[in-house]
């Protein structure tokens, strides 16, 4: 079986309108381009990155930290309970060809450093400016394309 | 969303003609219900599983031990990325509602005591008469509709 | 450095005074040999382990399901905070050079796996005879020299 | 009983020799003021501290990706297997009372990442200045005494 391309989308569990917005959009340009959507699970933005994502009819997958699958948020069409803990992060981007960063903190830092470690490409969508070895977009519509390319799977 | 119900299939990575074909035959019949099948995502009871299941046009989800998501077997659609090694098997059983035990090892055995220990029910299909706690089935229609049942999703 | 034997002590968190009178003589025979112990650094079977290493001047080390050092029974002198939830199990087998198993359940029957997956070898102590695989022992000290005599670091 | 305070040193495997004096220099104050050093347990700063650690009499404990205990640096007495692969890096932070960073790359920036997430307090050493909300030093000595004062067990 040749397997669709696959986008972790990382974020805060606790993030701004404007920061939900662009989470949104992205999630509904991965799965317009035919992507899988991986993400953590939970609020904030990766909510809103499976909400978008499924409005377009895309498969989702949540990592969760606990072993409670309906902690999950409801967009997400597959749960993975991992009981790992914030340990977990490792497995959102592991399981990612490639990594699209929104505004967040340490745990999200956790997953740039991890996505780096495992030679995941990472595209930085407004914010992460500091941090070197990251891939650049200015809108979800950009960040989707780059991050598919850099997944070696353009469409 | 009301995530269909997600049924693990676990057993030996090397295993006999006979249990192949009870795996194949697990696998087709969790499609035919409707369920996801999640797995180990590599060879012998689990490729046998999720080929069963992909014919029958199920959804397959494989928690793979390294972070190589190549190392998947062909009929995995969503491969998890774990870099866990043999620990990706309490997210096997965590991540299902009920769990299919066909003949294996060491690695089986820890999935069974997990699933022991996060009460996630086991149905025990041709094996492991030896552990107490775990429910009995003699064909794999039966340990379908069983472990179902036992989900609180029968269909 | 010439590294100490390492020998994990496995049983149930809840046990009954018998089971625990048999943690505590094992734990003592560990450290009289020794030997450092390692076990999920918990109650019931874990905290007896721990108490009698430490009564006998050994090390002991507890490898945590949490972030929360202080959930460490007092008798764990290296707390180790994975995180992990009950994947912590592999740790605790990972780490020993041989692994001794008193009664427990769902716990511990998932770090027999472990064991005979990573090939630890396991020595039963008053239960799990329907466990095949393991080696068996009927005192505390009988544990303790076939445990380290299969670790190959026999004293 | 109480516990020693524990102090993480992370950085990179593959470090200049400035890093690495300063990774031993760590060690051995960390030791020198009777704290537990846990690191990655492989090599470049992970075994330049552990090697100052044990120079000083401390106890080391070094918490390894995969499951062959073989594979830590001669300097570490305790040999954490965790079959993990990198996600093991939250282990290494979860199991500390405070964290000193010196240079590192990918794997580094996850294990701030985590220490953030957890609350561990961060002293970085000599880099990481592009990242927010870590604590600063410029001296093994002065990073020692911060980081146990910022652990809440100064001495």
């Amino acid at each position: 079986m040749v397997r669709a391309a696959v986008i972790a989308v990382i974020g805060a569990g606790d993030a701004p309108p404007g920061v939900l917005e662009l989470a949104l959009e992205t999630g509904r340009e991965i799965a317009a381009r035919g992507a899988v959507l991986v993400c953590g699970g939970r609020g904030g933005v990766m909510e809103a990155a499976a909400r978008g994502a499924r409005e377009r009819g895309g498969h989702t997958i949540g990592i969760l930290p606990g072993y409670d699958k309906r902690s999950a948020n409801p967009y997400i069409e597959f749960a993975i309970a991992t009981g790992m803990g914030e340990a977990r992060n490792a497995i959102v981007v592991g399981s990612a060809d490639a990594v699209i960063a929104l505004a967040g903190e340490g745990g999200t830092l956790a997953e740039i450093g991890f996505a780096l470690k495992l030679k995941r490409p990472v595209v930085a969508l407004g914010a992460w400016n500091e941090i070197a070895g990251l891939h650049r977009a200015d809108t979800a519509a950009a960040a989707v394309t780059l991050a598919l390319k850099l997944a070696g799977k353009p469409n």
